[in-house]
């Protein structure tokens, strides 16, 4: 068996068929390996939604290697504005250094001398996977907004097409953050015989009222840049994208993503340096605090399509475990494996209540399944920024599974 | 005397002389009576931020009737988008009923057959103050951003106009709810000899980064409208004014008023009625939580000018107590008269930590000084849809000043 690269038609394995651990996939112990993946290009991909997708492309990076029973696999998912990229320098397909750098790695948190460690650019992403900047099959164009609505099960459906292909019948574990969390509660509950154990970080069950109020909001503020057009941007020249409109709407995520205390802490009542003057105030003056979230909404724009920040943000919106399966409750009893929830005690938008009830439906079923709280003053992004206090939760867990 | 009107000139009394209590303010004792008030009309009213206004004016309310010796006042400020209609009907002028209702009147909270309460539309403001919609002097042209940076000092000394041309020397309190507790905390430590009572309510004495932030995204929103045009949008046609980027800006507010479980309360996870199909998910679909965001969005456009809302906001962002004073707690140290400092539990915006530091720079100076804090699931809101627990504080320590 060839590796998969970028358009290559591919039929999935017989189920069950190990993946052949070549080493292959891996160039290196560290920086592991970006690989892209097409699978069921002759048949139409049916999403939650109701619509269909056809070339479905899935791109994705492993780091170690896989033992011949296929048993030490572990799949990391990414969150909103992630990509597959989980550790590394930035390079081509990842425009960014890895987003969780020192979690994984050999002899890391999730160690790649023992783990094969997958993570894949989600369906809807911009990073290799196929989302609306992605070309319609009819006419070749950009999709734009005739991208179908996409939901986190539709995400979860398209990493199982990669796990058979990659011949993993279940992973060791599956672990996410934030919309990372959303799909591996999604893996547990679809799929309770795919997965050994799952790490849902700073997630919910649901979204609440008030995160989809915050999506919903991000998504009108980008939609009203002219520069949008509807989602028909990309024949625009590199300035004239909506990328005031994806600024905004990036900078709104940022608030809610850090907490009144690290803004005191860091940015307190300052004035940017670029605008101090002797004669008066003035009405366009900025605060640190807005010139940092410039910054953060600038950097996004450079790297992330608009049209895949709407869609996978009304995918997270969407998130609702217990639908068409008589309430979350219900649905939550499917899961089966060991879970370890992590909370974060500062984060204001999955407060630690959302984690503490996804642990009370899974609690009492397996000895090992355990909440973990981190005091952390850095709000809802602490998954990513205090990352070594995440990891040593995980590497305590995952050696008991 | 005669009552002052719209656009007629007027010079303020001596200082001290006592506005005779002729009761010509007061039309009804539960209505009151909308007055218009002009000032210095003779000479620019100098800004804190460097600039001067000519020909301001300052509509206000009245209810109940000043005593002989102007003992009797009280001053009530309202906050962000508010106006000077605390109490009664919608009419000209005031395009929503009274925004504390029950809280003043006849026998009320803040009994109006004892007390003289006056509310001010603030400087900048859009409902009878002079503010960026007001004809520009020179050109008679709406100013637009032309408007001067106002600061929350710059409505006070507005104010204290006010007081001169009514009497009030001193008055018996200043009373006012996140911006309008700005506002007391500005009158008490400005001019501490002629305040004997203030009570600021879910508010703070310097706005933190995270305040700023809110503030400074929803009027980047705002801004993102082409139909604000630069702030020139006075000439637009009824439907094409920036009500798209006012709503927007407005919905950011909103959630910050509220709470993550009162939102969950109220809409949970609801579908809105008006967009149930049955052919799947759809990308414009939205929850109820995103028609009440609408709906709020929506009414502001209709009362509120948008020009007015970033002028004001910019006018908290810049609110510190502190600014050219040598520090906050400096500043404080120049209160003389009791406070009552009330806080929010739920208060997501304005957290109680901020009234609470606030209460300690002011404790131990009065006995009658306190901090009470309100236990309500509203969040910031619940300072006008808790009036009730509000009030009774307010009366039972109006009662001692």
């Amino acid at each position: 068996m060839t590796t998969p690269s970028f358009g290559v038609p591919y039929a999935p394995p017989h189920p069950g068929a190990p993946y052949p651990a070549t080493g292959a996939w891996n160039t290196s112990q560290s920086a592991g390996h970006r690989q892209f993946h097409t699978f069921a290009i002759d048949r139409p991909f049916s999403l939650d939604g109701g619509a269909a997708l056809r070339d479905v492309t899935i791109a994705f990076e492993t780091w170690g290697t896989l033992n011949a029973d296929a048993s030490n696999a572990v799949l990391v998912c990414h969150a909103w504005t992630g990509d597959s990229h989980v550790a590394g320098p930035a390079g081509e397909g990842h425009p960014t250094p890895g987003w969780w750098e020192g979690v994984i790695g050999p002899g890391g948190f999730i160690d790649t001398n023992e783990l094969f460690v997958v993570c894949a650019n989600v369906l809807g992403g911009c990073q290799g996977s196929t989302g609306p900047a992605s070309p319609h099959p009819v006419d070749g164009k950009p999709y734009g907004l005739r991208f179908p609505v996409i939901t986190i099960r539709d995400m979860v459906r398209a990493q199982v097409h990669l796990a058979d292909h990659l011949g993993v019948r279940r992973w060791r574990s599956v672990i996410g953050g934030s919309m990372g969390g959303m799909q591996a509660l999604e893996w547990a509950v679809t799929y309770p015989e795919r997965v050994a154990s799952v790490v849902p970080i700073a997630t919910c069950i649901e979204s609440s009222a008030q995160q989809i109020a915050w999506g919903a909001i991000g998504r009108r503020a980008l939609q009203m840049d002219p520069a949008w057009n509807g989602g028909a941007y990309y024949d625009a020249a590199p300035d004239e994208g909506p990328w005031r409109g994806l600024a905004v709407a990036r900078m709104i995520a940022q608030v809610t993503f850090r907490t009144d205390n690290a803004f005191n802490e860091r940015f307190g009542r300052d004035l940017s340096e670029a605008n101090i003057h002797d004669d008066g105030l003035h009405f366009f003056d900025r605060f640190e605090v807005e010139r940092y979230l410039d910054h953060h909404g600038d950097k996004l724009v450079r790297r992330f399509d608009a049209n895949s920040y709407l869609f996978i943000g009304k995918a997270m919106d969407l998130h609702d475990v217990g639908r068409s399966r008589g309430g979350a409750t219900n649905a939550m009893k499917r899961i089966t494996a060991p879970v370890l929830t992590i909370g974060i005690d500062s984060d204001i938008l999955y407060p630690a209540y959302q984690q503490q009830t996804l642990h009370g439906l899974v609690s009492g079923k397996d000895p090992r399944t355990r909440y973990v709280e981190i005091s952390s003053p850095e709000g809802h992004d602490a998954f990513l920024i205090d990352s070594h206090a995440v990891g040593r939760e995980i590497t305590s867990f995952l050696s008991q599974v």
